[in-house]
């Protein structure tokens, strides 16, 4: 029986539906809704949470009394339409006061500024009960090799990272940070990349326990990696806190998507490892299926309705199909045809010491590699077989 | 007074000027030396050193006596033309047993066979006195996303370079192992496709103390990553063991073109970090400058040498220019106006404690944004000011 | 009903499935059968017709009595079986001879000899009754933008392709030239590097009326470009005469997957233009499907028939699915609201001149571009709603 | 003796250093200044010539009263401060009237409205004696392949730009096209991707003549392509009518970088060719050095200024070492032993027939293709030498 929106967690940025589509090289070609009017509709589209940037509810430089106002409204909103606030992220972005960054910008006063928006956003991310406290530091970059002490940029990034987490760590909030990697855009290149990028920063981290990755579909694809691949990396180090499904046609500037409208194979395989783990068991992803993409611009209001609905349908199609994919005999026959249960097994037998090995002349010696090199792994099968049940 | 090539730690790959040209779409368009035969030219091209894959030396399958001989040969040849064989690696990919990875095949037969290969290369690199052991896994990965259990594949690669480690402490050599990040090609998608996925990768083994990285310039360019900004986060992470250095124009196949003759601006800023270190110092690159390029298949054996001798050449102008450059007051001027020296100093002042900043009003509610939105950085003055060194 | 391959001219390339899977970092890791040995398989597999490069039937330097007998025997077969040789093209890469290049290598006996070999090659093509001679000029090209002369290359490269055609009109053979686009690989930079290219190089030929394009799915996207836009161009030129369907994952290395294993909704909609034609009517493609992939290197010799049939199993679903999304009334309705229909309606009405046009305020001075700004022209659901139909 | 930019014909869009640095991911950085008010600054940078779009003088909406008044003064300003307008351009893309494009749109009436835009500005650039009449086509095009009925939207935009070609040639104007091709950004894929394209497409039109290209730098590369290739064929099609010169440093979002500080090496080979020519002469780009860049965001009004005179001093140091290197006795001996002289002769002799061809034995029987693979074009030795005159 066909799944719906409701079995899953699928939440949604406010600013997704909230983008009047100004470009790079043009106008709004759509009006902008309060903050709290987009929330019946999201629940409509499928969405059981919600998330946002500070700047999305109270726009930059609201005095505190009317954004207390802003933040109760929305919370309300929230509560009555039935929409949990699961993740809750900051602008260090839009303001040209982040021109050179937030946490690395060469100008310690704006470092310490964005710092403290930064703190603060914890506290109502806090308030909010949100899990996830999403960190994309699109400004912290550069566009010239000299623009930057590129060590100092990485003790500034992994201080301001540090003070964060020490901070939520000092109030005892139930909240974890999710790096979001990005290569390039609006930055000539962005710091931290990639997914493993910001896993190799993590582990110099002092507070590294609660900070993690909120990898986005589109920004690894930028840099024409796997993204699959890449969340996979981060479950295997324990790493994967939330995520940014969304859609994206090869590496160009960052296109936003609806998830599933980009790379169709690639977003089945990655619906296929949230839903159904990996073969052989291991880590699984528990979280929410946060969606970050853009309406078109050339929709008008309709259109942001149908792409909200449109990402929840792809995910019940995509996850209804990698659930019968995984359930198929012919499939898990190919699985084994493959070696992919074989790959769980380690190389080492169990209590085989490197001398044990050195000694084995079976592995060696002995072995006909030509053998071997001849086995039909029937990888081009296994992938035709999955996309029988894609689009079968 | 400009520099020579006998003033840096210079290396070549013994299959650089070894490689007859054969590609992907075309046969050999070179004869192939006896590899003693390439070492005098190398040694005039400017090297200091010289690194080999295993079958480079002895190919694949040749048995032991007769390796005995190769190695033996290999080894007076380079000790009579004054070369130090620095870094050492292992062909897992050529032959068609390696067909899935070499540690990470789905064949575990295949990953005991790589093993042993690997190990034995252990100490072949022990007994040339390497200092690195280079890994390129260039078989470890897939072409489509079902082909493995990518935890599996993670545990299995973890696996393989720890049990590396282990021996090489078990046996007491003087030997660290060196990853090499490469995001694909001959595989759809490779595992631990750039630096950051090899630091994040390394940080999870046991062995985590004596396993760096071996990046190569254009296999972060064929992500369209910086790679100057890969190697200082290496550099930052304590992890930048060994390098290769060549050229690579935009994302596209793997073009390993002479160094410098690829993306120039970005060698230049290359040779500035490695040569003259961070603006505020830090931890230094204190390596080989290690050449891992292909001489143009257009080109016979002349052009072979002189292909050598450019990468070189391009390390000493490069070497010099960059000299210059740090050195000029109107530079270090423009860094102090681009806030270079200020990223050094910690956002959160020395004793400072997270109650105490969030106390400091001038640091948020006291803050003009607007003021510091229009800072002048200069950074455009500033890489101009470096072009007119690099080219002036 | 679910089509079945005969309903579609299905071709193949003997050295598609005749890759012995050696690559630019291995050796082969499958045997080679003789040519003839392929063809009951391929239309096992779905073929009508296969295609072949001379070298691949009589391999480069084979004497001439040889070569006939060779021919001889492969013909025979060929008929035998009851494939069509639809299109015949040339090897002027392999051999080192080329290079730099056959038709514009800066050596002119090279350019001599390489026009010879293609010319040759149009007597074969005739003999076999092709109707399509497809040139890929893969090694036309440079890596350094300073090693041609490059309007000396665009003349010599003309010069070649006129020659050719002069020659197939001479001898009245019914045969037409198709020119195969690729950005890179083996060359640095390929010259005619895209779709665009090859047609803006066609309109300055003296006999361009039978030179037209032979695009490649894969060759298009490596540029990062659209190939469903590409043959449409080509078609509304009158110039698509031929293709070759394979797949392609993001900006890399030529991967030459299966139809359908690279960019899947893109390959969705290149089938549903192919066979449905544009939607207002206009120029059709009526050539063969022609397959032109490299089954997996870590498949064997079943992985090779697998793969062959999975390309004819690809177009099959492809095409059922397209046929009922344009056959599907909302789809139609959506079209209506998206504007396609209106968009084949002239901009000037008929009889309509510039003189009458700028008198027509309603279409400046009157008209309200804020209205016509909010226009909901519904892309995302078109889109959603093709989805559906592929997946649902 | 070093060139000044008062040397070459050097001009600047109003819009490059009139941008405020408002992107898409934050506000403006900077204030805007009237037109006017960029003039002697750019005269100062080194400029000659300046361009604009007709919004950057007059936005859009302004009633045409105001319209005059501000055209008159910016042509007063120009004439006060020596500025020739050789090109005026035209704003299709900016309002969201254009979302769907402006010759191209689904929207008839959107398509009416459009020309009619153009079609004034036509008038204006001919009033201000511009010689050339950009049209960048940013928002032709589509995100999704079912958006548009791609056959009648080239006939739409061939409608379009022979309507406006007739326009001028009824007029009398002095105008000469051109077209501006870009792969993708703002939307997904727009039409004409590149320069090739442009050149396909130009070939069916009824007014050809008068219809050549306005290629960019950084948009080729956006594609991966080869600048001075693209720009090489353009010459040979005799289709270069004007350029945009900037700065892209590879693969990713529209940069738009002073021009040298991308890819310094190709900067370095366009300017060769456009001061230099081709090696054995040929058609040669007579227009003017028109740059097309973006100020960084980072920098305020001084970085402006600052980056505005590093794009003539780019052209200006390339250029005197361009002719340097031409001049340079080794390089024309390399250029001798590439055979960059040897290209230039065609490969049928003078008089030869086909048949006389085919007749010589020397050319294919006798032909011995193992010595030509041979020969050492030395084309790594040629692009280091060139590499030392650019750094040298």
């Amino acid at each position: 029986m066909a799944s719906t929106p409701a079995d899953y967690k699928l939440s949604y940025g406010l600013w997704t539906v909230g983008w009047t589509a100004r470009d790079q090289f043009g106008e709004a070609s759509r009006p902008a809704l309060d903050p709290w009017d987009y929330l019946p509709k999201l629940k409509e589209a499928g969405a059981s949470g919600v998330t946002f940037h500070d700047d999305d509810v109270a726009p930059f430089g609201t005095d505190d009394a009317q954004r207390e106002k802003y933040f109760t409204r929305f919370k309300d909103a929230a509560e009555q339409v039935g929409l949990t606030v699961e993740m809750v992220t900051t602008n260090t972005f839009a303001h040209p006061v982040f021109k050179d960054g937030g946490l690395t910008s060469n100008d310690r006063s704006v470092r310490r500024f964005g710092l403290r928006k930064l703190l603060r956003n914890v506290d109502r991310a806090a308030e909010f009960g949100a899990e996830t406290f999403v960190m994309w530091g699109g400004r912290e970059g550069s566009e010239f090799d000299n623009a930057k002490d590129l060590n100092a940029a990485h003790n500034r990034y992994a201080e301001g990272v540090d003070t964060i987490a020490a901070y939520i760590k000092e109030k005892g909030y139930d909240l974890r940070i999710g790096l979001e990697p990005k290569p390039n855009e609006p930055r000539g290149d962005i710091f931290l990349p990639t997914i493993g990028h910001a896993l190799g920063f993590i582990a110099q981290l002092e507070n590294e326990d609660i900070v993690g990755l909120n990898p986005e579909t589109g920004h690894e694809q930028m840099a024409g990696l796997n993204f699959t691949h890449g969340i996979a990396q981060a479950l295997w180090a324990g790493k994967l806190f939330h995520l940014d499904l969304n859609g994206q046609r090869s590496i160009k500037y960052d296109q936003d998507l609806v998830f599933g409208h980009g790379d169709l194979i690639s977003a089945f395989f990655t619906i296929d490892l949230l839903i159904n783990g990996f073969p052989n068991g291991g880590p699984k992803y528990e979280g929410w299926l946060h969606f970050d993409y853009k309406p078109a611009r050339t929709d008008y209001m309709d259109g942001v309705w149908d792409s909200a609905a449109a990402n929840a349908q792809m995910v019940t199609m995509l996850a209804d199909k990698a659930k019968a994919y995984r359930a198929d005999p012919e499939v898990q026959e190919a699985f084994r045809t493959a070696g992919l249960m074989e790959l769980a097994e380690p190389t080492l037998a169990a209590g085989e010491s490197i001398s044990d090995f050195l000694a084995d002349r079976s592995a060696y010696e002995d072995f006909d590699p030509q053998i071997a090199a001849e086995r039909n792994y029937g990888f081009v099968r296994l992938n035709q077989l999955a996309l029988n049940h894609l689009i079968g």
